[in-house]
């Protein structure tokens, strides 16, 4: 039986979603989306140019793609809610991450304005993955109002610094029952491994990948590990322990 | 331009080393090495049964497999050298991991004795892989010595502990001018994706495959994770920063 | 100038908080506060008996010590206020510290239940030290509604797994202009030294004194630990640099 | 009784030890040395002009301090020795702390010169204080060589990078019956406090204390860190738990 990732009642095969940002240009994003072998990327609504004469970011994602545009740029549930309703008037279908910061130093997500963003666009029909701090009663809150996914940081977004929330992202996937996307801070292959291994459902990687000096082979990079931690995961991992154990009977060869 | 893995001469698509070890049922080994696309296979000598009736492990590693017989019960440099010896007469070639050990606790290897054995079979035409502490300046006395790679443990053998002797790994992977090999102590896919982005040339797994309740699907999981770190470190990692920077520009949506 | 911890505005040479929890013996704690030289202890109230003929915890707790009241067992807002308000009813004073836990596996504080209580009670003339997860936007929801600190977690109560939520703590103390107390998680001394000098204005560690086999002497061990941490973040730490920097200068010796 | 660290047939109060390198003057030495109440202090002997009209970092180390000369500037065991005859033949004593450096850019010790001038020293009457890898096969050596106790490095000298061969350092202290003291790379009050707790008998620590903006106070940080994490290690730490354990029983008050 195939391993499918089911997210808002669709279902993939890939469990690495990635971004549009940051690329150098935008022309190296279907060779890049093509190595991740993604099948949902991420777009910033704000960076869709609806009058240009020149090609938007959209251009650029090719077909059978899930869109999931984001509500980056805006400071409260208020400004999120309108853009994922301007998204979805521009044809953009009803996926849509919610990212709702007003700090601007670390991007950390508001908890609060994201849960009301949540629980109103659900209700409106909306595929609803809010993008939160790794805390459980905010994970059950987000539950409740009807969300499709939680997406806890790792680190704050675009550090590269890693997973630095593993613990709670590990009580989010013991005790929420929705999909748990590890969104932001995933800086390595090792990283996305890491959590997939944990038992993580997917992983969302942006940075990472563009800021590499090469983005396609790096997205290749990723592809695997995302496979690999998940394969880890569903084979289970051997235990530790602290006294060596020999590989092989240590009763010895020459004198045995 | 492929990236192929040289060692004493000859080269590898995978830079995944497997072992034989500790498998509930040696029947199991071919269908792992499969999965694994592995191409270098250690196996202790002394687990060879040369007068049985019933099958060696021998008996189920695949043809095309380069192997790699291990000195594993050897306490000292003399015990090695014979063990490598009786392993060509056998026509097991001339490929030979080094494992000097007689601390029965953590199982370390015997820098010192090792080094003796990698002199004398080096000198005998033997293609020597030592396994040891990851010591810069015993590294480079193994490479005067002839050694064909260096093996440094990233923690103690079948601990499944992870790397904790990273930044020494890190020094021989910048000064010793051989393939350095981690081997020992990687636990998960992440570890071997972690040593592998780090620029370490090969990783070999036994332990952590065997241990799985799902060996082949864990071979799998390694395979895909030893091509990742890989490709990521061709790619190049981005730098990492102590200050969130935004995936795409902050100037507003809504009033930009 | 002396450098004194600040807290409901009154004065404190001691930066470290102890607690009442877990002793095989309540005899033992006059001895243990003694040898923390802590100033301020945190009791459960419910550990309170107000009836009985024997002796309750709170007369084990020596004189001149600021009693920190909490109101563990509280699994909502309401709950928490009631406790606190029994408790300065009963003249055990107005601090109060605020947990509200209704997750039964990891003890989890819940944010917005807590902040509801840190609201009211703050009107109602409370000093209120609110226990929560370590999260910005929280942080500054918690000093708006009148907090007088922050209480981060460093990791589950109890659970003596040290610091796993470092980076989300370092953003509380640079952004909230309140004292931030790391409370749950501190395993070790060296744990609180690690929160002290990265900035934490003080510590709170209850378990992993109550759980020493020698409890006298490990808080002993946490006081120095406290005290080093916070000189060594007034003294200012020096830079870390990736290549080794000799401490005297290499010209050589014999041939110099 | 007290817990007093012998080394070479003498008794010390304190287990820290201070080196006299990169102070931006040595007049500040007393003052420091006070702060950090060491009583051992180590000093590179080209460092020492015999022939200055002006003083010398001699003429900085206090009375009734053990100096601990050290061979920094030797390249192999001859050079070494020969430094170790030249101290103590100027009166600095017979206690020696053997650095043989080649590699210049990690300044990594090489074990089998180190190993060769402790053998020499030893037999010469001297107190040998071996510094390198932390190595079981090697310490063993060493001991059997005549060392007074290992010298293992916590990772490369002066990069204040913390400790980063944590592994074989606990590997030595269980099975190595000789004082072990971490020396190089302990940048960080809480990362002697990490290495004593764990049960190492003493730290060496230089660049941290003289690369601070204010060494005296950071040197007494140093001190209380170091007898912290020696209080911790004979007190007993607690267990680690993977799940949270409630301070005080979780039966409800309120509705007790």
């Amino acid at each position: 039986m195939k391993d499918l990732f089911e997210l808002g009642g669709k279902f993939f095969n890939s469990r690495l979603l990635t971004g549009t940002g940051k690329y150098s240009t935008d022309e190296i994003i279907p060779q890049v989306t093509s190595a991740s072998e993604s099948q949902i990327i991420t777009v910033a609504l704000r960076r869709v140019d609806f009058d240009s004469p020149y090609r938007s970011v959209m251009d650029y994602i090719p077909p059978n793609i899930q869109l999931l545009p984001n509500t980056s740029g805006a400071r409260d549930a208020k400004e999120a809610i309108k853009i994922a309703q301007i998204s979805r008037a521009s044809g953009h279908g009803n996926f849509i991450k919610i990212e709702v910061i007003s700090d601007n130093k670390y991007l950390l997500p508001n908890g609060y304005e994201t849960l009301k963003a949540t629980e109103e666009l659900s209700k409106d029909g909306f595929i609803v993955l809010p993008y939160v701090n790794a805390d459980l009663y905010l994970g059950r809150s987000l539950k409740d109002a009807g969300a499709a996914a939680i997406m806890p940081l790792g680190s704050p977004i675009g550090s590269n610094r890693g997973i630095r929330c593993m613990e709670m992202i590990r009580v989010l996937v013991e005790l929420i029952d929705l999909p748990i996307i590890v969104d932001a801070g995933i800086g390595k292959p090792s990283d996305a491994a890491v959590v997939m291994e944990m038992g993580v459902d997917a992983c969302l990687v942006n940075t990472a990948i563009a800021s590499s000096p090469n983005p396609i082979l790096m997205a290749s990079a990723f592809k695997d590990a995302v496979i690999s931690g998940r394969n880890a995961y569903l084979a289970g991992l051997g235990c530790r322990s602290s006294i060596a154990v020999a590989s092989s009977p240590l009763t010895g060869f020459l004198n045995g």
